[in-house]
């Protein structure tokens, strides 16, 4: 079988893409600066951050591709205004096709989406578009919160989000949802803005009517979940007070979740209490949580030998690690199958 | 063996209550009716509404006392101003005094505070100071974000909460972190800012010192600690990632979950991962979830069920469902040993 990890960022990029964004930033201080050009990056430059981390660990690990996106927390929709966030999408996605472009065996790309605060969402359109059609990605990061955890955009059921859910069914992709900085100083990006992004999003599917409208909508909910399996009973009974429909059928036919739960209790659960098809591998790596635990004396974030010890049939595991994915997001499956895989 | 439940709110007042609270909304909107009076309310109103409810489910699941708080999600502090959420807040105090004098066997108070939006958190030292030192309160109920959904407030960490910190410390009573109604359409409340608030505070206490300053200050964060316990390994992992101490020195020592996870599979977890000196047995009946869980046909938050079910000694239980809440609220203990208790 296939292991596919579909929750890669690219957050060792060459300094080279750093600088650039910074002189986007001073030139939000300072207008009177000339537009920065995306940075000159060489092929080694990215061969020499991936092969270092990603590709290693990818190779350690045991892992066979990696769907690939900008790195999350640096995507930032809350500073400046569209024209910032929309030159900053393009370079972070193009820097993704080019990690592609040199491990294409090893990398699918996912892209960053040029979300700002107060602007339509159709306006990501054309970014989705670019990337999904010409450079050959297979899904995108939607950010339920361009603020940056202030939560001014309206809930994701609500129809200021359908235009971009009209094109992802067209495309037939998947969304990750995924928030990125905090510029609130109560959230923690990856300890609490993160994990309450993910509760949020499916509190909010299960309030909305949202998959009755878009039957093949598809979201993938990042590390694990949040906290809903941990509080699966809590959500099943809020459905039947709230008098939806049982979540199998409301919410479970299009949302997934990811296995970026860091310790092996916490995947036990995940496993216990989710459908097997609604659970995808995902490591993030390397992401929020980089040392090795103590406990065990492996990574925290690999997430493969918690999987791997599930006591659970083979053919079950293939499941969370490549059939869920390949189902999840077509155009992989295409591509794999392009490849006689 | 005593069966404390830590967590219980008035959810089921007196209409007359709620309608006080109506005349303060409408006295909010035409500022030239009368200032309401808080409603006249019977002993058998108030018999009838606990005895076919809290007092009745506590009964029928076998347990002895629970700590009873105003009802949370009508706390509303960002509804009106410093006057209105005064005059609610000793009207929902005063009625659990009320429950508590007429089933003293049965329920112990904790009390409401009167915080409000942008309003400095010494104004809420009075209102606590009465309900620990004159209506005999054990704890209380903090809102770490009174504005309802926008979290404008600074972190819990932050000197702007020390002043309510010392006296805590020198009365010696906990806070139940718990915050009220969401304003914010992304939050559903009891789904999402909720839990939201629970992972939150406790990612606020990795990323500060606030048990450095106040050795024995101490919290309870409700609803199983929000994600905390299910993503263990990913605070384990920040907590190192940030350079801060271990867990069980930096936080532990001063922070506890209840048991309000409305399902076997997340109590087991719960009780996996946490030191089992951290956990204190709650319910939140009559509260979030109502229901029958249709997979067990029990109530969802019949959580005692789900702790007699664990594998454990009993005495691990005892800490559970008593041992723990002594220590944790000493002003409890004194009042149980005054019964010889």
């Amino acid at each position: 079988m296939l292991i596919i990890d579909c929750h890669g960022h690219y957050t060792t990029a060459p300094d080279a893409h750093q600088q650039f964004r910074d002189k986007q930033l001073a030139r939000l201080k300072d207008p009177s600066l000339p537009a920065p050009a995306p940075a000159r990056i060489s092929d080694d430059e990215i061969r020499e951050t991936i092969e270092k981390n990603q590709l290693k660990l990818q190779r350690d690990r045991g892992a066979d591709i990696t769907l690939f996106s900008p790195r999350a927390s640096a995507m930032a929709h809350h500073v400046g205004d569209e024209a910032t966030s929309s030159a900053w999408t393009r370079a972070c996605n193009d820097l993704i096709k080019r990690v592609v472009d040199l491990y294409p065996e090893n990398f699918v790309g996912v892209c960053q989406l040029p979300q700002s605060p107060g602007v339509p969402i159709a306006n990501s359109i054309a970014e989705l578009k670019r990337c999904i059609t010409e450079l050959g990605f297979v899904g995108c990061n939607l950010n339920p919160d361009p603020s940056g955890g202030h939560w001014q955009s309206p809930p994701l059921t609500d129809q200021h989000w359908y235009p971009f859910y009209g094109q992802m069914v067209a495309l037939d992709v998947p969304a990750m949802i995924h928030v990125s900085a905090s510029c609130n100083p109560n959230f923690h990006a990856t300890g609490a803005h993160y994990i309450n992004a993910d509760t949020t999003a499916f509190m909010q599917f299960i309030e909305g009517d949202l998959f009755r409208d878009f039957p093949t909508l598809r979201f993938v909910i990042p590390h694990g979940g949040g906290a809903v399996p941990y509080h699966w009973g809590r959500y099943r009974g809020l459905a039947d007070m709230l008098k939806r429909p049982a979540l199998a059928q409301h919410v479970m036919k299009n949302v997934f979740f990811d296995t970026c739960v860091y310790h092996q209790p916490g995947i036990d659960l995940l496993v216990d209490v989710i459908d097997l098809d609604n659970i995808l591998f995902g490591s993030e790596m390397v992401g929020a949580v980089r040392g090795i635990d103590p406990e065990t004396g492996n990574y925290f974030d690999d997430t493969k030998r918690y999987i791997d010890a599930l006591r659970i049939a083979e053919e079950d595991k293939r499941r969370i690690y490549e059939l869920n994915a390949r189902r999840v997001y077509p155009r992989l499956d295409t591509l794999l199958k392009a490849r006689n895989l």
